[in-house]
């Protein structure tokens, strides 16, 4: 039974699911664990005490393998629906026992041969028994290479341990430098000698005591399907009820956020008041009169508290402003959230004509139109002061107009501050003009529009403007060539012109994003791995601020002007958040377009409720790993050609990757 | 001119260059040097005054760059014979002053583009300036890119701050670690910017302090193709005459073995004695009398004083020997020059029968068969005590007889000790039979010996061995499959028979080979990355001393015997070594034939003068930087099939690699 509702989540964070013990009666496990509100069971498939190595070799060909039931107890769709299997924790793989050793790797190849018989979704791997976990990972990365459809869980406590305590970080005994604890990074090794199996994924065992807030973080990059949640890490309410520190409640939001399912583990450890039934979020429980309450169902029914309550979404507070708007709901939902960590291949404006379908969707984002509107009048206002607004006509050109929403947001500008306008509306694309043309004669605008079918690089205007309105941005600002391009119209820009938007600048972050990864690897090319994405980032962990890249300010007038650039970058990360993965950089953009009047993507200053631009992601061809408290240093250049622009990228510390896109032979764009 | 002669050595390292200053007139710089008994120049070829941002941009098209000379004063041949281009040295890509670094990135395209254009087969590129040199990477990777086959040297300075400095490790200065300087790190960052590119290689400038052994150890797995040796490195002899310190002297016996051309470089520090005109070495000059007696002459007269008093090679030291064993002198050369560094495929002993010519050379190789006729004579003498000799029948079976070698040792091992020898010779290859039974023919064995052709898995042989016979061993030891042959074998062999070999171990060491690195990649597929190679192992870096990997001991009665292995082997090196990078890892094997008789390949304890077996090379995908003082963790398994049998391998320390051939993906020995 799902957790409950909460708006527009239809995520597998709606369901929970609940570890049981052996029981060789999974019909009955199942019944109580369904009807006791849990959605599947994490339940051990193989009896806990069986060992290969006890039964004689001559009896093991000819014995029946104690598994819990056979195939048919339960329907296949039961199997795969409820069912997630759970390895045997007894095994250790890297045991210094070799009978031990051989036993767990009979058990584990035999557990997970029957679980894939029964076409379970996932199987629960124990977690590593020491540091070293090599022969483990060998050993489950031969049964990835040739295993179904079966997702692998491996089990990793969430524990880091205090690095501000130096004696343990830098401390020696007995000749050994003490590392810190962090569980993290023997997940790490796992996935690197698995090369990053996409089958392979992680149950977090979530304790009593939490890491810090920035620890955590990282793992929501990481494929983390799964949140063991134990009793004992439950708090007691007022009323007697479990419930869960702040710091749990936050990180369970999380996990909801990124449909990361919760399993509740262990036995009920609250006494909770004699003759209760109702459960602690105050609702009544529709199962307890037909059928035995489930011994911790007060704790599910608390993480029910918590799904239902939990904040909306970031995609979906502005739902009362999009309203206010006038913005279509439906379409936003769509591109927010039908969209997310969906890899696009950035546009080539110049090359290419766009298609209506794309001018429909963006003239659909009104922030965006309502932000150039009150950069054209403030501009309008400036350049015309109120005693000459009906004697002087302001020359106005929109630059890429399209079908027309920059002159449509660039006459209203002019009716709201009475300025006389005179338009040219410059488009390159022939399709688009047809339309200009039609909305021309239909708004009745003849007199003041006049329409331009040229490249804005070509043409010869009849005379200078005023102000040069231009929307050529892409989610890295300069990626769509604005710059060459508004360097091309400058020509017939008045010496004392103005150009909205006056200036762009580019933004970039390290993330840890290990589906996005997977997904750019799926393609097996070095091309793919040399191209930046257009992508709605959702599932990965941002591990520093966004730091500043390339700035481009209109009109330019120094006299050796070059659109090409490099920047260095260097993200310092806070010790405390541990060792990490980047897979990446995710780009933005902000720009300026007239003094306050500002637009872009860049997360802490993002103008709200607009849609038009996804960020940017510059993917990295091997994952770099860096511990904790080392720099990362980032290098990334605009180069020009003559018929292209491109960037190329590197990563200098803590160690050198190769320089990607070298030449643009990946990715470019035509000019 | 050469240096001069030394025993078969015909490698570059007979070469010797000179670092001259810009100077217009290419002929006379030439001809001067040439004269003065150089190989080649490394010559400015522009001149070094000239900056483009100091020409009027409207002259910049018109004028003439100032190249020293065009590029018809020298032939084609000369060109590229006998001149090694230099790169200006005061260009600077990542400084912070924006014109210094236009300037610098116009004339690396210019001089290289002329280089390029005459031809050159090497250009000299300065040392990057700073610690950073991302930008000048980026502008060597794009000109890489789309390079003929020009080399690009990096000059880097042999220099290594000490470790052993505590302060200068861990010290802080303005709140800032201080690093120690190894301008190794130098390098490093830079070829992993440009993605190990096959054409950028290292010119090392020998300063007058040299680092420790350790450290300079790696550079001779690195691709250097040049080592600088500057005047002021020398010291001055008895007789006024510039020589080198021990160890200077020690590093270029390094650099003339793994064929670096010495370059010299600077002006004479040495004030010879005056009408002196003999050289160092006592040879009398040829050139003197006729031609100007150039500046520096001295300084080349000792190297050449040094490569002709050079040691002997390795290969070479056993001449004497081997002609004692009329061992085949040139088909050892062969064996020992002809296959430096050149990557087989190893042998499908069991799938694959052996041609002729293989059984040919290794027939030739009477070391191995000395040894075996050593072991077979202790073995017959342990088990037939004198007074029995006369009397009793040893049953001796050669299992792998191929065309009967070692059929051959054991009879005149019985002959040696006065033993009764019955000999079963089992071979599988029918073409190999066909020779055994004309050799027994020719030799009249017809009463000892009995031919079985037969697989010895399958033979049901008439009686019992007392001594089992096999040579079935890899460079890696287990890897033909000596385990499963023997074992299947061991059968016919008596409870207290003998077998020899009665065991063997695999060991393996970490290695810097960039050349062998560079040589799987070409091939750009995971499948080359993924296979263990034959290999005559020369240009490499040993980082640590080799250590014990699997054993096999015969016979075995163990009760649950199986030939799977595994095994966690740590190098640790020494902190002196500082950071270096392992492309692989280098294995060998030394067998136990009987008792104190063994045989093998393992660099400290090798048999000398034997040639059947180069050693094995286990590849990584991606070379593994290790900081200095990180251990490092390599495991590796022998995996068994019913079918195959293969090995996998990965690092785990100080980062984990991926799994190497999983499941025998891509490289396996059938059964």
């Amino acid at each position: 039974m799902p957790l409950g509702d909460n708006l527009g989540d239809k995520s597998d964070s709606r369901y929970c699911g609940v570890e049981t013990e052996f029981n060789d009666d999974m019909p009955h496990v199942l019944s109580y664990n369904i009807n006791g509100g849990f959605d599947f069971v994490v339940a051990p498939l193989m009896e806990p005490g069986y060992r290969a190595s006890m039964v004689n070799s001559a009896n093991r060909e000819s014995s029946v393998l104690p598994f819990a039931g056979s195939d048919l107890v339960l329907s296949p769709a039961q199997w795969s629906s409820h069912v997630v299997g759970k390895i045997s924790s007894w095994i250790d793989l890297d045991s210094d026992d070799d009978v031990l050793r051989e036993d767990s790797e009979i058990a584990l190849k035999q557990e997970l041969a029957w679980a894939s018989h029964l076409s379970l979704q996932a199987c629960l791997l124990p977690t590593p028994k020491g540091k070293s976990c090599a022969n483990y990972a060998r050993f489950v990365n031969q049964i990835l290479e040739n295993l179904n459809n079966m997702q692998l869980w491996l089990r990793i406590p969430l524990v880091k341990s205090d690095d501000n305590d130096d004696d343990s970080v830098n401390g020696t005994s007995d000749g050994m430098v003490v590392e810190p604890t962090d569980s993290w990074e023997l997940w790490n090794s796992f996935r690197e000698l698995c090369e990053h199996h996409s089958q392979l994924s992680v149950a977090l065992d979530v304790l009593s005591s939490l890491p810090s807030v920035n620890s955590l973080g990282r793992w929501f990059g990481e494929p983390v399907k799964a949140a063991i949640v134990h009793t004992d890490s439950f708090l007691t309410n007022a009323r007697g009820y479990p419930c869960l520190s702040k710091r749990h409640q936050k990180l369970l939001s999380g996990f909801f956020y990124y449909s990361i399912q919760i399993v509740l583990s262990g036995k009920a450890v609250h006494n909770l008041p004699v003759g209760s039934s109702a459960s602690a979020s105050g609702q009544t429980d529709n199962y307890t009169q037909q059928a035995q309450r489930h011994e911790i169902r007060s704790y599910l029914d608390y993480v029910g508290y918590l799904y239902q309550k939990m904040e909306p979404l970031p995609e979906q507070e502005h739902f009362f402003l999009l309203q206010l708007y006038c913005i279509n709901v439906d379409l936003y939902l769509i591109m927010q959230l039908g969209y997310r960590d969906f890899l696009q291949s950035p546009l080539q404006p110049l090359m290419d004509n766009l298609e209506a379908q794309t001018y429909e969707t963006f003239e659909k984002d009104s922030v965006k139109y309502i932000q150039y509107q009150r950069a054209v009048s403030k501009a309008l206002v400036d350049r015309i002061p109120d005693e000459n607004a009906s004697t002087t006509t302001v020359v106005l050109m929109v630059v890429g107009a399209g079908r027309g929403p920059l002159v449509r947001a660039s006459l209203q500008a002019a009716e709201e501050t009475g300025r006389k306008l005179k338009v040219y509306a410059v488009e390159k694309n022939p399709n688009a003009v047809v339309t200009l043309h039609s909305l021309v004669k239909l708004e009745g605008w003849e007199n003041m529009v006049t329409i331009i079918s040229c490249d804005m690089r070509c043409w010869e205007a009849p005379e200078k403007a005023d102000i040069l309105v231009s929307e050529l941005l892409g989610s890295f600002g300069d990626n769509e060539l604005s710059p060459e391009c508004l360097d091309g119209a400058q020509r017939f820009l008045k010496p004392d012109g103005i150009s909205i938007p006056s200036s762009y600048t580019s933004f970039i972050q390290p993330v840890t994003t290990s589906k996005l990864y997977n997904d750019v690897k799926l393609h097996k090319d070095l091309l793919h791995f040399e191209t930046a994405y257009v992508v709605k980032l959702h599932r990965l962990a941002k591990l520093s601020p966004s730091q500043a890249v390339f700035t481009f300010t209109h009109p330019n007038y120094s006299p050796d002007k070059s659109n090409q650039r490099y920047k260095k970058l260097r993200f310092e990360i806070p010790i405390e958040t541990g060792s990490f993965i980047v897979h990446g950089f995710a780009g933005y953009f902000d720009a300026v377009l007239y003094k306050d009047v500002h637009l872009g993507i860049e997360p802490t200053t993002a103008t709200p409720n607009m849609f038009s631009w996804f960020p940017i992601f510059f993917p990295l061809r091997s994952p770099v790993y860096v511990k904790a408290g080392s720099p990362l240093d980032f290098h990334i250049w605009r180069c020009c050609g003559s018929t292209k622009v491109w960037y190329e990228w590197c990563v200098t510390s803590p160690t050198a990757s190769p320089i990607h896109n070298c030449n643009g032979r990946s990715y470019w764009v035509g000019l």
